[in-house]
């Protein structure tokens, strides 16, 4: 008896052993899920993944234009990685940190080839949130200061220090004195905190307002800048021409480490193996997790730059964890790399981008009044949902949702899309190996839960 | 070719694809390792390991004294883990945390079900360290409350909430403040911090201590008390009779949530699946990692008290993580439980502790005058070793290590033991599986190595 079988259920269609029914009276029982009040949750019982499909409990399939939260950017099952997990599983599934291991050396050299030039070293953790606290410490200890900036408009974890740097409301009733934590505002020209109305203007104002805070936090107690390359729960909002090299130019000057975080924007999602690469800056250290292995086994870490790593040469580093370099998901990492480089599929997720959703989405825009702002790259793209294109009008508020957030989650759901949504935008971020007529589908799909959504809104 | 196969190197007699020569340089140009300065590190490459044993890079065979960080309590490569992992891998690796699936179900009723009663509710995290940021945010949100107490000579992971909480030195470079954390005293009564001579006298004294503490500090001002249930790497201290039933009793007198953290003591390394059965106490928050499923994959949690999970039916839980309640790591823990029922692996650990272990050691210390101390239940062992009997001197400072340590370890591994060590204390924590013929071929080495750190220190 397969050890996921119940004792009352039998095989079903789906290949799942245990039967959804059951699957999710025991969810309802015992799992207590993230972000949540537990009382009204409905879960979807997902009973099956191939590509860029999800199979639910009725069997019903869906187009994942979520990829989960961000995170499947080589699409479900892939056979090489599978594969690569079921070969690490058979050999050896996990050592200790001190120890060294094939699949942990062999997946630091890849992450080290395709991070910029100078960022050599990896510190693997289990995931974002920690990977941002290893960063954050190694900052700390580098610097010999303690304050760091991050901005509004960011989700950088759960854990303290992590919840602290985020900028949206998830950090709110975690607030007990910031732990350091300084926000400052980034660019966002179609919600300029700047009143611009250029990108150049958007620019030189958000450099001019990072340079004052820093002034006045005072250069000299800041070990950290903490920067998501796009934002991303956030609302996808790639910087405008110049501003992180603004922002590189102003950790010079004043001796702070710049952290991108690429969680999210990370391995292909934007259609370069580092987003920062669109930018042409070189970040001190690089938060990684999600798509370096996309999740299939819990990975994230730090690409640190060769000045920091010697900070730590012969100076103890302060931090770890017992499954750091976990040698199951380094070898997912390395089957998901290779396959990435094998089969072009950073370049996919950049011409699907360029070529199918970003016109695609830009064409919905055309016809939607209820599209203010189309926005992103690659395979990460927002459409920032307005009542009211003049004044910018959110159709949910800020840290909450509507009922036309609703019927739009419905609509996308019935017709077959599993969407991302945050707020008032609705996220459209598939696996980096989406097919263009898997874009096209999702595009018609939301041609007509937009149409619903306008109906319900009295747009139409 | 396989995907860990280097250009360079052909597939070794150990069956692991990157030569060990290629595994160690590539280690140390890329991989940054935890707790620890980098430069002079020398990493011993595993390649391979089954039950309890593990072979270095020359085909070495060693002894796992130290379930790695000891975590493999069902020992390595357990064919029925491994086989739930493919089965898993095969079928679905990953989905997001909002949605169900079987095997997230599954584990989490398994868990659930060897807790105690009442703790019905599981909220699964990737490690140690991210259950215990999440069951402080919990205490703290179902109290109102800010403070957590916690033990000097404890250790509850490496993200900032938690290594604050910490009370060994890897707190002091990661401590701006405390975040709220509050230290007291346990009980210990070969190292008595209260003076006592007899367990009744150390359980009353650290009573009356952590009561003055509490009504110092005020009570209305604490949220929380996390105690690991027997301490693990400051040195394996079963608390004395009627210690935990009073901290129970204080908690509830005051209100405060008792977090018992089991990351190393649950699943099974007491001899019980959660060590707070030895004492008759049931926690409201209880945080478990490494044997839940050997660590095969990251996985870690928060069990909960009906009342804490109560307080999160209407109103949002503020905390998650992508990877929470995953898939894979969930699978494996499955067959990990399994397996554990099935082969009776709790009750070994608790014969082996009993009939093996405990009277190996205790016999080896009849013997060897550098032993003071030997303390410890089920394969959770620790060896405090000395320079003088009389006055209990460390052989190696707090926080530090020593030559006489070094001779150790040294000593243990030429006889193909790999050791747990910490400062000057020798744990012995093999898997739970550990049969006896190797438990014996242990104290055999060990009986040597006692020996030659003797020698060293012309003990002899």
């Amino acid at each position: 008896m397969s050890l996921l079988e119940s004792p009352t259920s039998s095989t079903t269609p789906t290949g799942d052993l245990l039967s959804p029914e059951e699957t999710y009276r025991l969810d309802r029982e015992h799992v207590f899920h993230s972000w949540s009040a537990q009382g009204p949750l409905q879960p979807m019982v997902i009973t099956r993944a191939e590509g860029s499909h999800v199979w639910d409990g009725d069997g019903k399939r869906y187009l994942d234009l979520s990829s989960q939260l961000v995170n499947t950017n080589i699409g479900h099952q892939h056979p090489a990685v599978v594969a690569g997990i079921v070969e690490q599983a058979q050999r050896l599934c996990t050592i200790a940190p001190q120890h060294a291991n094939a699949a942990r050396s062999r997946a630091a050299q890849l992450v080290a080839e395709v991070a910029p030039e100078g960022l050599d070293t990896v510190f693997f953790t289990n995931g974002g949130a920690d990977a941002i606290e290893h960063a954050v410490r190694m900052a700390r200890l580098h610097t010999g200061r303690y304050k760091v900036l991050s901005a509004y408009r960011s989700y950088h974890g759960g854990t303290a220090t992590a919840v602290n740097l985020t900028g949206d409301p998830r950090r709110w009733p975690n607030d007990y004195g910031s732990a350091g934590a300084v926000h400052f505002f980034g660019p966002f020209l179609y919600r300029s905190a700047f009143h611009a109305t250029t990108e150049a203007e958007e620019t030189e104002r958000a450099l001019a307002h990072l340079e004052q805070l820093i002034t006045f936090e005072g250069p000299g107690t800041i070990a950290a800048l903490v920067l998501e390359t796009v934002p991303g729960t956030a609302g996808i909002m790639p910087p405008p021409p110049g501003y992180l090299a603004g922002v590189r130019e102003l950790c010079d000057r004043f001796g702070i480490v710049y952290i991108a975080d690429e969680v999210m924007a990370g391995f292909g999602r934007t259609g370069r193996w580092f987003a920062v690469e669109h930018f042409d800056v070189v970040p001190d250290l690089i938060t990684f997790a999600k798509g370096v292995n996309s999740g299939y086994v819990p990975l994230g870490g730090v690409v640190i730059s060769d000045a920091i790593a010697a900070t730590f040469r012969d100076r103890p580093f302060p931090g770890g964890l017992t499954y750091s370099g976990h040698p199951l998901a380094c070898a997912a990492a390395v089957a998901t790399i290779t396959a990435m480089h094998d089969e072009g599929i950073v370049e996919n997720a950049d011409r699907l981008g360029r070529e199918v959703l970003g016109p695609g989405l830009r064409e919905l825009a055309e016809r939607h009044p209820v599209i203010g702002e189309v926005r992103g790259l690659g395979v990460f793209w927002a459409l920032d949902l307005v009542s009211d294109r003049e004044t910018r009008e959110p159709i949910a508020p800020y840290g909450g949702t509507s009922e036309a957030m609703g019927v739009l989650v419905k609509a996308l759901k019935a017709n077959g899309v599993l969407p991302f949504t945050n707020y008032h935008r609705l996220h459209v971020v598939p696996p980096c190996t989406t097919t263009d007529d898997e874009a096209r589908e999702g595009l018609t799909a939301l041609d007509a839960a937009l149409t619903a959504v306008e109906e319900h809104l009295h747009l139409a």
